[in-house]
């Protein structure tokens, strides 16, 4: 049995990759997938593919239709979803990403640190399991084959 | 034709009670509902009605029961949903609520600033109408009557 | 037992008050219910709520967006779903609500003239009934309460 | 991750030939499905399977009977869906696939010229992406690999 | 709480008035709807509001058009469905009602006499309730008044 | 708003009275509804409607069909299901009710001694909120209300 | 693509084979399944299984237990659903099956001779294609493969 | 065709050993997934993967977060569901795994001991099948393949 595993958070650093090369030494058969990590690239979709438009609301807009339509996709074949919050950034995709796949009945993991539990707790409440670090989130997963 | 409308959003002012004064002059045939707005008693319902928690995770995990408790059941008898964001607090409850909204196809509208257009771009793409201010908000939702 | 019947179609002339009419005088419990009537409002509502847009394609897509969110609530609310075809206008919006109506359940009447058989087949097809004139579609509807 | 997308829309030119090489040359790993391309087959499969009907009303809802059974199989077995309109015939059929498939949740994008921007407003709303050309709506699929 | 129970079975006798006058003296809060009983209306509604049909199979589809446009109407608003099998004619439009309603989870009494016991088994291995008499179907449905 | 509330659980005290005693005092705007309560009518039922089983096995199979129907009639109406558990009884059923609410996404709450926590530790887990007492039930949905 | 066939329908001939070489000869990549075709093991598992049971009632309940088993497992991996009628048995088991495929939304063909137009008309109504021969029903499934 | 089936269940005998190794004999192509077999790890995975927590309660609640993620995964894998009961143990758990199975249209069998009828006499009534025996269980689904 595999498993396809959607990563919901920030992309500013490189907690996925961490994330899947500890998976990879446990050599848990599982397919990582995720948003656009390169965040230029994310922000400029839009207009990359559209051509200019006329501000930044739309140019985001743009961006957007296809950061959804790619999300859309890939969470769809996921089997689970993992969501990292941290003390940094707005992160209102992260809560959207986990709420989605909450509503989609997915599996979901919650992964933030203490200073967040009250803000998070509602959210923490509705997903399946909520954890302080990456590593658990793995272990969770990791028991799911044991 | 009554409409019954869940108004997700921050609880610190009183931008509801603005909405349904608007919408009593305009005699629109809406039943509002929403979260719990007495800020101290949605912290501490758990342990209003569980008893003491051990700490705060736990009380706030006990309250987070209830409150989710009672979005679910309005939500459910909601036809449609407003969801409020403003340039204070985390709000990751609004974007649940939006997100679990439009998961569940009840048409959404987001009021947000101008100065929220980025972070929220995925969020807005997704729901059905994003406007500005809460009297645009009424205002698309004066337009089903017309 | 009451209907509420969505009357999809162009909005160029007044065959819903004719269709209004005739349910009234056989005194057939129906809500009607349908898209904004108005044009000039239907294509400027847009502007009208979020103001000025940059062009006309900002322009048409925030109008779509109100249009749409009303749509969405009205056929939820609706037990049935006419949807009228007609030599003129390409009417694609048309055919996405009787698509809608039908991917949703709702029992739906095609109404359209002879000269559109071809084109319009296979929508006609998934249906569950296509009569040339809007007072067959109400016959089948008063054959609900007979 | 390999994907099904389906290609709605005329069947009067090339234009699947042309993405289809496209997605060749840049060895996505995509199954495209799509429409009976031969117009005349696609016209005369009923009579062809269930032999001569009395007219063309019964012919042409003989031959629909099948090409919708046909699009229903397919359009179940992908994950994406493309939607071309052009500026020639009436392409209710690519409308009902397009609000079909959005209707299941299946993530959509429409081609269309700048000319159709408002006869298609409605639709491309609710669309997840809009482009201008297929060989943007490839580019769309392909940053869902990058 | 009131209850909507539709009827399914044949129209050749006056069973349902027999079940509608037992749940009146039991003073039921039961609205009752059902197919078309007036079998004549119900074999020629499709000429009736179509006009001409080539043949006996295109009145008969036009027909059926619009009765199965009936029994989708009503049994969506039904909370219950009873099946009333007998020993003469198919019956194939009720095992069908009996199925689909099985298939919405509305809860599904059937009736069918010893004699029918074999062929009907699985249907009423998947139905909630299966008993002989239309009386015992009304003591079914009294029961959640108790 | 009214909500109608299913009460599950065992059927040998009047811990249902008191409930609804206590909701009538707040003048709460419930319909309380849930099993039969007459436990040999309960046990009977299948008999007493289809007359005499075969043995046991068969009486018991007659009496489930018929207490199952009246639970989904029931079920299927309520907006809210409270699962009452104690130390007596296997409340097999209890567990059945409680679960199918939450997989028909049923705002539930369970109600156990602080004696039967770990071997419905599962079951909490997956309800909305989990008490003590059924006045803590219904504190939580008096909560609703404020 | 690979499709996965349900055959529906009378199981006292060889119509599947007839079908099965059909397909085989024309290559088409298709794994068909159906209900058990050993008829004396379909009425009799039941008590192959469980052991001798009260009266024929009983047996058969058992018996349509499995085989309501089997069919739930084998048509929930189907993507296509043929249905057999000839003029010989009731058949209501052909009818629950194909009404079951189309509440499920898999495209259904059904298979009927001439003779029974009239009592199958709202039955064909509902399903996506109805044919004379199984050979015309393997026709359209290869034209989902041209 | 390959069968994934979760085997829902007390885990404190090698029952699912004797179910696979006689499957293995009859070489069926089944995969056999379910809850967590080694006790110890199944109660303490909570705090083994989030830490201590403050007393029993919270640890059950901690180890209930894992395990019902565990089975929520697996269980959207299977195809088929077995559900033993036996006259040890509350066994609650595998009352919410067999609702929750039947809840979602998964094919489920109950294994239960005849001293069971009585009080599994509504689950049953529920459950596709119920036998007696591990080995029957396995005959069943051994007849999905005949």
């Amino acid at each position: 049995m595999e498993l396809t595993v959607y990563l919901a958070g920030q992309i500013h650093d490189d907690w996925r990759d961490h994330l899947k090369n500890k998976a990879n030494q446990k050599e848990l058969p599982i397919l990582f997938v995720g948003p656009q990590e390169n965040h230029e690239l994310s922000d400029n979709i839009g207009e990359k593919i559209m051509g200019a438009q006329p501000d930044n609301l739309y140019k985001d807009d743009a961006a957007s239709d296809i950061n959804n339509f790619r999300t859309s996709v890939l969470m769809q074949k996921s089997d689970v979803v993992i969501a990292l919050f941290g003390e940094k950034y707005k992160q209102w995709n992260t809560a959207m990403d986990a709420s989605t796949a909450i509503s989609l009945s997915k599996p979901t993991i919650i992964v933030r640190p203490k200073s967040l539990i009250h803000p998070l707790k509602e959210l923490s409440n509705k997903a399946n399991v909520t954890v302080e670090t990456i590593d658990q989130a793995l272990e969770v997963i990791d028991y799911c084959f044991v």
